[in-house]
């Protein structure tokens, strides 16, 4: 039976293990859902058993384990590492959601659920291409899995795993689906990811919630204050003011510039997508450069005082903000944490105590577009999109892929399939079935092309 | 029986009922505590009835009801109105409390409970003095009870609720509870009352929260966006930017300004109550005058996006904050609001979509320290604290006090008995034991000599 035929055959099976694996509320981010991490990694377990690897084992890290199975052929042929989480965003604002957030369900050609794309539907691709090769005994070269618990949160554990697994985890290459395609007619394969670093900051003025009538006026407000600081982070042209902060961004020459603005881009399409009345960003970018090639500082969350229905008239204690970086070569997130912990310090007035964590960050990446495995890439997406993909630099960041490069010494392939319309990360996550099973069709033939590509 | 020896004798009951009133979480802000504010009306109906009320009713408005009771003696005697509030602020952050919100406690002399002092404390004091004098029939003129249930909120029903009842409640002065001392040591009268405009603003970008790595830098974020704005609200030296907002402020003259700062204050010490490292606050004043005379802006509540343990890395949709200004003499809310709204709306970029809303406001109040019913305060004060108090401008609100001058009329003395320690609003709100049976006390001479200076 030849691949394509088996997986077509499949496709109701898939879709049901698939929405098993989404119906569990693995939350990395909350501790509540330690319980629900393990049952993830224990069904994708199973899963790798019965897709076909010899051996698969869910094993322990001082944070969520990592699921990690194989399958080896024969020792001269080359291996694939395919990685992968299983861990997914927290579903709030639940309010938002149209549908219940763990409850997938199948609407307009799509898949609604936190987790259908980013990562468990694009990770479960993987297992379902390996079982269609192995069923249909046209596995060609070796493959190892190494799924993890942490990617919304850092990975720290990973990191610490791959140091003590290097051998186990040995492999030509690490092929990842965990990003998005330019668009349906537009195939890519990211090139490029940006770093991360992800603080959070604490302004603290009176003791407790004062009356703002009797103490207002007299005492500093740590919520005025903490729009004050964040305010001063961005200047009027919409470059960050933290300084240093531009020291290690690598500049584009005007060729690179006029090269990376060469890919379609419809700004009129790009506003009523996500519905806004205008972009806004830093001044001298276009806006593919802006989220490709440059730096960032976003709020990510920012709460103080009375949140809740009506009026409470007080001076708020307390006032906190999550703050993220983009980071793009050569910027070093642990410097860039440093240089944003000293600068926040600086600009707070007397009259507050500031307090600043560093929570997680990530070196940002780049795979050549020059090796076997990118071309073998290429040429599986050409085959099932009937387009050559385009190289791209995203905005995102996977922080581990870097990682993988200086712990394990292996480049990561980034042949993701999801499409901005998906919503990751945000309420009504979706995943097109079409992205799903074109995936799986795909990752078969890249294994064909990068095995051929090895002999 | 003397007056004071009543009191005496029936402490315990006292508080044993203050406490049945206190465990009632009357929160008017929530919509679910609908049927506490009408447990708490009827509740204290039947304790004015017990006190010795001719009559008492819970009379409903459009939103919680007001309870009127009364006892007319004699018609050519002076009549005294009675005001104050059953509602209370909302518990959060209900971590903070070293006991339960509402289950009162004693400890170190002082009565821990939300609504301890404000103002159901303060306000049972008025019902037990009442009762102390017609138990002991020296009660010198006539005396009427209104009670509402939407200070907290704004009283909106009780402006309405007085338009319709100018007879009933017609009466000579209103003496109201609900303000503190300067001290214990340092009795005083508030002779003036800020006034209040509170705003709640919303700053929408994208129409869901988006993923802060693929959108971060080229799309607003509503969170820095509104952080910029609330920035530009007051400038480097504490002065509010709002044009026009000023203008009506009245200014104080040298002489008055020398008076108004003559009142003890230990900058030290008020930094140490509420433990802070310095004051703030506008240029050019004291901490005195920025509390009593000049017009303020506080943020008493910002929210946007993440705000769980751990991270998220988003855009986020929408940023709100609630925005309360507090206005002096002769400052009109109504005209305030619309000046903030123009100025909000002005200063958002054309990337985002503003909201703004008015919450409640009320007018600023001034009370005059020559009429009979300030000087029967002042003789009652002299009485139980051994010291002339002084009068003093508070920096809070009661927006309903300047709508009984304008609808009814009649003039209003605040004598409340408070002190800053109590933390209203706050959490772990206290009353003290001392401050409430010297209330009961003094408002039981305040009768006796205001009846003398009506003769």
């Amino acid at each position: 039976m030849i691949v394509k035929e088996y997986i077509e055959k499949n496709r109701d099976r898939f879709l049901e293990e698939l929405f098993e694996l989404l119906r569990i509320p693995s939350i990395s981010a909350q501790s509540e859902h330690k319980g629900d991490m393990v049952r993830a990694a224990e069904w994708l377990k199973a899963a790798l058993l019965k897709a076909g690897a010899d051996k698969a084992e869910v094993m322990p890290t001082d944070g969520n384990p990592v699921v990690y199975g194989e399958k080896m052929i024969d020792k001269s042929l080359p291996t694939v590492l395919v990685y992968g989480h299983y861990d997914v965003m927290p579903e709030d604002p639940i309010d938002e959601w149209n549908t219940k957030p763990f409850e997938p369900v199948i609407k307009d050609g799509r898949i609604w659920c936190r987790g259908a794309n980013d990562d468990k539907g694009q990770l479960y691709m993987h297992c379902k291409a390996f079982e269609a090769l192995v069923a249909t005994k046209q596995l060609p070269c070796n493959v190892k899995f190494m799924l993890e618990g942490e990617e919304e949160i850092g990975s720290k554990s990973l990191y610490k795993w791959c140091e003590e697994h290097k051998e186990l985890v040995k492999a030509d290459v690490i092929l990842v689906s965990d990003t998005s395609l330019l668009g349906w007619e537009t195939p890519s394969i990211t090139c490029g990811l940006r770093g991360l670093c992800y603080m959070q900051v604490e302004v603290t003025g009176p003791d407790k919630d004062l009356h703002s009538g009797l103490f207002g006026g007299a005492v500093a407000n740590p919520a005025n204050v903490l729009a004050d600081m964040i305010s001063k982070l961005i200047d009027e042209e919409g470059h960050i003011t933290i300084p240093g902060f531009y020291d290690d961004v690598r500049v584009l020459s005007d060729a690179e510039r006029e090269a990376f603005n060469k890919a379609p881009f419809d700004l009129e399409h790009y506003k009523s997508l996500i519905n806004i009345p205008n972009v806004q960003g830093e001044k001298g970018y276009t806006t593919m450069e802006r989220t490709g090639v440059r730096p960032t500082l976003d709020v990510n969350g920012m709460w103080s005082g009375y949140i809740g229905e009506g009026t409470k008239t007080i001076i708020p204690s307390k006032a906190y903000a999550k703050i993220s970086m983009r980071l793009v070569p050569n910027q070093d997130f642990k410097k860039i944490a440093v240089l944003f912990e000293n600068y926040f310090r600086s600009i707070a007035p007397d009259s507050v105590t500031v307090d600043v964590k560093f929570l997680h960050g990530g070196q940002p990446y780049v795979s050549p577009s020059d090796m076997p495995a990118y071309h073998a890439a290429e040429k599986a997406m050409e085959a099932t999109f009937g387009k050559k993909p385009l190289p791209f630099y995203s905005g995102g960041s996977i922080p581990i892929i870097s990682g993988f490069e200086s712990i394990l010494g292996i480049k990561s392939i980034l042949m993701g399939f999801g499409l901005d319309r998906d919503a990751i990360h945000s309420p009504n996550e979706s995943y097109g079935l079409d992205n799903f099973y074109r995936g799986i069709e795909t990752i078969t033939l890249f294994y064909k092309y990068f095995a051929e590509a090895s002999k």
